[in-house]
């Protein structure tokens, strides 16, 4: 028998001792995937943060940045996948640890999802950028942006925390994105038809601020997994309120 | 000790016939699993049809079925999610039966927000059918629509027969889908530019038409997933040429 095997090394500890060992192994390997979510998080923030200045400021070389960034989400998104694909398969997770990993693989679906909505900003505001004037609108979809970021920063804030309470208020924000984005798309019809010549460029407004609504969509997909992965209730197609109530009768 | 207790009946079973009777009992879950995935698909692609006629014949009756509807898209699509979470955590399914669970949850993610966009349309319908006549652009957007459902179609064929070079050609048709869609758009565009009282209806054409788009996209995910599913390939993020290569050269 070779000595220097790994396998022989390990055989003098105890079962006990093999268990921690193996258990805190893998809350390693949970936290180092809870910490890529994260990592992912900020980056799609940013990606979105990017293209809105790149949108509102009509600068195409910052749109180009967050296009080709989006590269960069994407195989974030591939390598957590595997990554929990692999947890689920060697470690066999149970209760809280099986619900954090399900959360993580539909959290990064999201994710991807923003990013790609970001990317599609970025289009729009290249587009723009090469005529001699910002369309109207733009402004608004700024304020709208802002709002949709705040959503998204508030989702990433409780899924670190993993804080229930704080990721039903985060959800509670979208309501605020909703109303913002129906205003929007009021004035902008308006302009277009006070002004019909605008109506291919007021679109592309439009468009972006469509694509921040979704933004506000994925979030708040988000702050529900964080409610589901620390109280192991699935609110998905409930009323914030009753879920309000739920959570607060515990 | 009683003796009529379940546990001393499997007793005398041999560990061999013991692994079979559970992998056999397992086996039947994932195959009930499954055929309630399908069975989903099918009440969404129906969901889609339905929308798209409620919206072409002006039918607000149909349109608040379809509306009313989507509560059992969600409920499924919760119920079938916690018995995968069942699955996970009791059966532990490694390889195969593993990246099947996976897809799973993953596809009736798709399939819920294919649900939603036809929720959406049916809204629009049942807007649109109070008014005198159909704004210009309905009849290009059930053409678009026919596309999206024969994408969705191919898509949940595929899953069925778990085939992943037809999984490749249902991916593809949403290229079609896509170039559909921004025809479609460029009409509507001109609808708009020419009489800009129709602004706000020929809008709301535009928004059924976005939602067939989107719907094509989460039909081209399920396809994906298919793909991962027989193959064990991750192939989001590669343009379909590339994964026909790869698949032909195995």
């Amino acid at each position: 028998m070779v000595s220097d095997d790994f396998r022989f090394q390990v055989l003098p500890m105890s079962v006990t001792q093999l268990g921690k060992h193996i258990s805190s192994e893998f809350q390693e390997e949970l936290e180092d995937v809870r910490s890529r979510v994260l990592a992912m998080g900020g980056l799609v923030e940013q990606q979105v943060k990017d293209a809105l200045e790149s949108l509102t400021t009509a600068n195409a070389e910052l749109a180009d940045q967050v296009i080709l960034n989006d590269i960069r989400v994407n195989s974030m998104e591939v390598a957590i996948d595997e990554e929990c694909s692999r947890i689920l398969a060697l470690r066999q997770p149970a209760a809280g640890d099986l619900r954090l990993v399900i959360s993580i693989i539909k959290t990064i679906t999201d994710l991807e999802r923003i990013g790609d909505e970001a990317e599609r900003i970025a289009r729009m505001a290249r587009k723009l950028s090469s005529s001699d004037h910002l369309p109207s609108g733009v402004a608004e979809v700024d304020h709208l942006g802002e709002k949709a970021i705040d959503e998204l920063n508030a989702a990433l804030d409780c899924f670190a925390r993993l804080d229930a309470d704080s990721a039903l208020e985060a959800a509670r924000k979208d309501i605020k994105v909703d109303r913002e984005y129906e205003s929007l798309i009021r004035q902008c019809i308006t302009f277009m038809m006070e002004d019909p010549r605008s109506v291919r460029r007021v679109l592309d407004v439009m468009w972006c601020a469509k694509a921040l609504e979704r933004v506000g969509d994925h979030a708040q997909n988000i702050s529900e997994y964080v409610i589901y992965l620390v109280k192991g209730k699935d609110i998905r197609h409930i009323s914030l309120d009753d879920v309000a109530e739920q959570l607060s009768g515990e």
